[in-house]
């Protein structure tokens, strides 16, 4: 299918181009492994910081008022989010988040953060006077990389997910989200339900890298995110015995990897079966030593489809299936069909010229957690050339980035008209 | 069967009996996981470190002379080693190791260790005068648990490793042996065969805590060892490419998980058909996130078995099927059948009242290497009521190392008389 290029029709000017080719490279470095070549950027280490350091640097160039929300999400508005919000006026929020799974790619996240810092230098530059407050957001931990919960940001300030569960979430080391922030000098008695941010966001668009191959089939740089599958995460905890490698006879062995390998397997199967996916990409081995019959084994299933009984069936299934080997599973996290504002979806494509295509995900995102707690939402995708994510490999072209960043200005310019 | 008491016929007097006890004290704390009650005390790290201080403390109390040979490990003198074996009598050595594997238990290494130097005791209590030196030594890294070699060691005094393979080892921080030595005062360049150690070495004998059932069906307190089941290390790294767990479709995905669990599942099967044993109890996921498809899976299989072809056969089989998944397959470690010194074996057999059973295991130790390197070597088993080891549920009966200790001393005392 020939490409076309008309959606969105107005190039990005050079000063704005420039500003995101500027921030683009200063993000570059931050969190680069050199022996992968991915991106290692988790939730309230050294690196996140640098990139919240950033963030606050890049605000005050502009001018914008910077805030952090009880849970430590930061955002920036142009313009008073507090008189527009008691005036029935609320503000227009874009942004993403800046964190990235292990080894992930460049544009997973910080592609929303920059773009929304550039559109707004487009609506400056075009001498826009908006009539709503304009508002960037960093969300914290969208990934869950280091505490196993994803968008832990918008789950905690939402309500989605309760404070006392995110404090005592642990990483691999056995440090208590609490204690990560008390290290971060932040205070995790504050953490809960963030009214008086959630009454500043008259509606949320997102822009983000698609994580997928819709746009490459379809031909187009940018979409307009219309919902995203029903996904979750559970815990399958193996029960074994830790003894010797060497001397244990088998018929005497309660060797905990083996429920785990077969589950990895009916994993794959039952999910073809279903129509879903299923993965586990993460394992913990105890004791983990190569001559010690493994005593605990503990997977993390992670479970979408394009329909929700389904996914359930999946797990389902494969529950039953580990119980057999004495397994537990836990639901770390549950989802349901995400529907993003149907209105909102069609205004900004029809602001984007009406011949932008619809396409749901099966990625989660802040976004959808702010759609399924009451907030007008929509996302924009950008297209990725080789549907790549979560992975060094991910990419977008330059050019179609500065387009995403020249179709979110004109969304925003419209809906802070 | 009724348990027969006669071997060893003497008792363990008072004084050697509480200085076992008392050094048992001392080394329960050190590197003991509280979350597990398992040890944790891998080579060169800071329990190593005061592991090795403790020991030198022990050898001092008893006047002993301590040399560090080439590698790290640490011998202890009664007598002059040097001497002796210019006259052509070299010394009688005892001991084991203190490092452990992972949330491994507390006498494997350490009994060895503590009832050489208690048997040094029982004969000067005594007032034997010995005519041979006797030494009894801390071998280093027994375990492998941290640079994935097991009896490093005696590995690399006897030449069965090069320095250049041990120096260039790495832990699982990317941390190499020679940055390990370097950073625990040693000097990595004088790794290498050891002959001035090996010199003074006229004999070897380990006591070691059974890691089998063989002495609870047998009903006796002690064994003397026969020989070491073939036994090897291989590790599997199977290849995949990293991408979103949400977004990519099962037909796209090239999961590196799939062929890792369907080796493990056929390594269980594959050992049960050939009459060995195999295990893989250490796993490594990379990218390691809950919603990254993993993109680098490596396993560790340990298998070992009483018929050399057939544990060549369980590795062939798998490293063929593992292929299949385009897998690669490297030999970390291989020892072919070990048989101790037999006339040394009968002797100790003899001296012990000659009821004493002969056992073969399937652990590997540092007298393995030291036997299949010229060494006149010998093993001594003592009870264990459970059968289980690298477990912190590993144990033998007090009882039963007094034992072992009066063993122990008895053969010492005839082998340096």
């Amino acid at each position: 299918m020939p490409e076309r290029t008309d959606v969105p029709s107005l190039p990005l000017a050079a000063g704005p181009q420039a500003s995101f080719d500027a921030m683009w490279a200063d993000l570059q470095p931050v969190g680069l492994e050199a022996s992968t070549g991915g991106y290692r950027r988790f939730a309230w280490t050294g690196e996140d910081h640098d990139l919240r350091e950033w963030f606050a640097a890049e605000c005050a160039r502009r001018g914008l008022d910077l805030t952090t929300d009880r849970m430590g999400n930061q955002w920036a508005w142009w313009g008073d989010p507090d008189a527009a919000a008691a005036a029935g006026r609320p503000g227009v929020a874009v942004g993403s988040h800046l964190d990235s799974v292990p080894d992930g790619g460049a544009f997973d996240g910080p592609l929303g953060v920059v773009s929304g810092l550039v559109a707004i230098d487009v609506l400056r530059e075009n001498g826009f006077a908006p009539s709503r407050p304009i508002g960037v957001v960093n969300f914290v931990d969208e990934e869950g990389a280091r505490f196993g919960v994803a968008c832990a940001g918008s789950r905690v300030i939402t309500g989605a997910m309760s404070a006392d569960r995110a404090r005592s979430l642990t990483d691999a080391d056995g440090v208590s989200m609490a204690e990560a922030l008390r290290s971060a000098g932040r205070d995790p008695s504050a953490l809960g339900r963030d009214e008086e941010t959630l009454r500043r966001i008259g509606c949320f668009v997102e822009l983000h890298v698609e994580q997928g191959r819709g746009l490459i089939d379809l031909g187009h740089p940018v979409a307009v995110g219309t919902d995203i599958w029903p996904h979750g995460r559970w815990r399958f905890d193996f029960p074994g015995a830790a003894n010797h490698a060497g001397t244990t006879r088998l018929e005497d062995r309660q060797d905990a990897m083996l429920g785990y390998a077969d589950t990895v397997l009916a994993a794959r199967s039952v999910a073809a079966q279903r129509g879903c996916v299923a993965t586990i990409g993460k394992v913990v081995v105890e004791p983990g030593g190569v001559n010690a019959i493994p005593s605990h084994v503990t997977g993390w299933l992670d479970s979408r489809g394009p329909v929700e009984s389904d996914v359930r069936a999946v797990v389902a299934e494969l529950s039953s299936r580990a119980e057999t080997y004495g397994a537990t599973v836990t639901e770390e996290s549950w989802t349901t069909t995400t529907r993003f504002d149907q209105t909102l979806a069609v205004r900004l494509r029809d602001t984007l010229g009406g011949e932008v295509p619809m396409l749901g995900t099966g990625a989660g995102h802040d976004a959808g957690v702010l759609a399924n707690h009451g907030v007008p939402t929509a996302m924009l995708f950008v297209r990725n050339p080789t549907g790549i994510s979560h992975s060094p490999e991910e990419f977008a072209e330059a050019e179609d980035c500065h387009r995403g960043v020249a179709a979110l200005a004109r969304v925003v310019e419209d809906l802070a008209r």
